[in-house]
């Protein structure tokens, strides 16, 4: 079974990577961007039968850091 | 608008982040994890009206690495 983890700073938590990818953005000439924030995604393929439990521990101990991100954990079966 | 870019190594590309984390689970005592792979997200605020042609150019130009890399692009209106 595969599960994915979506990492997010949190709303308020300064982005520099976002941030520098905004301006580069600008300064390729892509107008009309407001804001850009950047996150983790990892692809965890699992034995069968892991529980989200399981996966939310995994997050909480090592995946995310729970003080600043937030994270979103996908089922994929 | 906001819009969504999935950014993940192509299969078969070596992904040491990937494998650390891996290594780090086990070492954590997390049994049954049979790979993991990392990849990035990158969520845009834009200005309405920005065309999905025009994300895949910031994305081929800037964002990703065509080489190595695979992308996905997730308008979210």
């Amino acid at each position: 079974m595969k599960a994915t983890v979506k990492i997010m700073l949190k709303n308020g938590v300064l982005d520099p990577q976002g941030k520098a990818i905004g301006h580069a953005l600008d300064g390729l000439g892509f107008d009309g961007v407001n804001e850009v924030r950047q996150g983790k995604i990892i692809e965890l393929d699992l034995v069968e039968g892991t529980s989200e439990v399981s996966i939310k521990e995994m997050c909480d101990k090592l995946l995310a850091n729970p003080v600043i991100e937030d994270y979103e954990i996908l089922m994929v079966a």
